[in-house]
């Protein structure tokens, strides 16, 4: 008998989005990777790094990834010392949960949202609690005072795609006891963000990853903004040498390189909006997103048989069976061209 | 007031080895890296999959990392079912006690050995016990039946560089009712190693990194090698893309190149030896090491006196405060120059 704790006995573990071995033959929309390549500069810094022989590689990374805090720090308008990386978002997300919730602790999340947040509450031995939606995209039964020790909110939601009012938020930051967490994986592709309440409120923690909008999902890359305080918890709960050399050398140059960043938000968001168009031309019900992915729900409310018909056409996005999903199929912005021949399956499974 | 967990608040953060911003000023003896860059193999291996402009970055990598469990099963003689790839040897460690120690529940290791394990424990919330070590580097005190949830023992043992002989190593699998974790990182350097006694024992557990054998400290690696039950249990705990796509291909190359790492540690354990006979010479006491370092304590018994010569002539070598090792130094083995260079200051210093 291996003397396991029971809560990772009984858990069931995450599964992430299906990646297809023969990946080439597909058109991928079902993980909400960018289309684009990185920026060259990131390509280039690699490169510095590795070096000719790749001899850096030998020695230790900086353990703070602090070249790396500077720059997210200058671009969002932060002292370093409130920025903390990470190896991808899910890292930070992790290492909240350690942070503020002990065993038999609750923390909380919109249901439908990100499902691995339950997945790091079991690892901890945490206890979840779910808030629904109304028909407004409100939370339905959030108390005057909330109690838990964590609320994640993912904003824009996924995988809806649509946006909470900042001042919702910030009456969420005021109605939490614990800390309220913004899990803003998508929100460079919205049209605003909640750093500035990270400043006005202490229990407001910001989290992000490089995987969509910096087209780096391969490299494991993700930042939190958070008082000090915050950030020095996580200091200490992160293994010490969290991000490779490499991985630091990418971010870097990511983040520093704004105008290739902007380029490729501003085609997802023209692509999205053209293919959000020839979505509802087609009579589907699509929920304005300000994500890189729409949700979707074909006329007949039958989002599995859409799902199908798309899967043995190399196309594959994504659906959830979830009942309050199933009627539906969320699909990832990808390249004009790509949206363009989904379009045209669309319109040929009906 | 941030509502943090006490045990969180209260601990103080692992310091890791000092890395000097003006590196290439420094003989740097102090973190146990490898002195020659990683195989070529592994420079080719990166680059192949970063590709010409960057373009498999924007995919999320194989979750499993499932080509270095295969390259290290068929290397050590196990189904890949019976091994996990990690962001560095600390991720494993981490997560072995989120699988196997609660909140109250004892975890212990030796001292002196990796102080880190501590850390771990505190993040948790799970307590510690130590066990020193005898004149004869054998455990004090260590209970006929150990009832604790894990004991972590590093063989050969950092920092003192002794090994324990394997028929110890399986008497501590038959009397630990828990997991026993032997910490291998150092192991490739020695003569033999506990893989076998994971094929006979369920609760045995063997953890490797890629930071000192393999040259590559910098790319974050390590792995670990148990039962399909032990491994099932940490695939859930562990971030479902712990490593990135050039972390990926830098082990599966790096695991089989075996040429290139068998020659790495030849002239290790050959400077290792030079490098023992000559502090031999000087007065020093040097335990016969079987790792990539020696511990080495001066005539006058004054490690701290050495250690401020040595950083006067810009060698930075490992002094620890603990005073079970302040009389010596832990030294790592650089290259034959680097320690050519080491016994002639330490001539100087006197």
């Amino acid at each position: 008998m291996i003397p396991l704790r029971k809560n990772i006995q009984q858990m069931a573990g995450y599964v992430p989005g299906f990646q297809p071995p023969d990946e080439a033959a597909w058109i991928k929309l079902n993980t909400n990777e960018n289309p684009y390549p990185p920026s060259p500069k990131v390509v280039a810094a690699i490169l510095a790094e590795l070096g000719g022989d790749g001899g850096n590689l030998r020695k230790y990374p900086d353990a703070a990834s602090r070249a790396g805090r500077v720059a997210a720090g200058k671009l969002y308008g932060f002292d370093p010392s409130w920025v903390i990386m990470a190896n991808g978002s899910d890292e930070l997300l992790n290492n909240l949960i350690r942070a503020f919730a002990g065993e038999e602790e609750e923390i909380a999340f919109v249901h439908p949202s990100y499902t691995y947040y339950a997945t790091l509450a079991e690892i901890q031995g945490a206890r979840v609690r779910t808030f629904g939606l109304t028909e407004k995209w409100e939370l339905a039964d959030f108390p005057a005072r909330y109690e838990g020790k964590l609320f994640f909110l993912v904003n824009p939601n996924a995988p809806l795609g649509f946006t909470y009012p900042l001042e919702f938020i910030e009456n969420l930051a005021q109605r939490c006891a614990g800390m309220l967490v913004v899990d803003e994986a998508y929100a460079d592709f919205a049209d605003e963000n909640a750093l500035a309440l990270v400043k006005k409120y202490e229990n407001v923690v910001v989290t992000r990853t490089f995987s969509k909008s910096y087209c780096l999902a391969g490299m494991r890359l993700g930042l939190a903004v958070a008082r000090p305080e915050v950030i020095a918890a996580l200091d200490k709960i992160r293994d010490h040498y969290n991000l490779d050399r490499l991985a630091q050398a990418a971010a870097t140059a990511a983040l520093e390189d704004q105008a290739y960043f902007a380029e490729c938000v501003r085609k997802i968001r023209e692509t999205r909006a053209w293919f959000t168009g020839e979505l509802r031309v087609l009579g589907y019900g699509v929920i304005p997103s300000r994500a890189n992915f729409v949700f979707a729900t074909p006329p007949d409310r039958n989002g599995k048989r859409v799902y199908d018909g798309l899967y043995q056409r190399k196309i594959l996005v994504r659906h959830f069976s979830d009942p309050l999903l199933a009627e539906g199929l969320r699909i990832s912005i990808g390249t004009r061209e790509e949206m363009e021949r989904t379009i045209e399956a669309l319109r040929e499974i009906g």
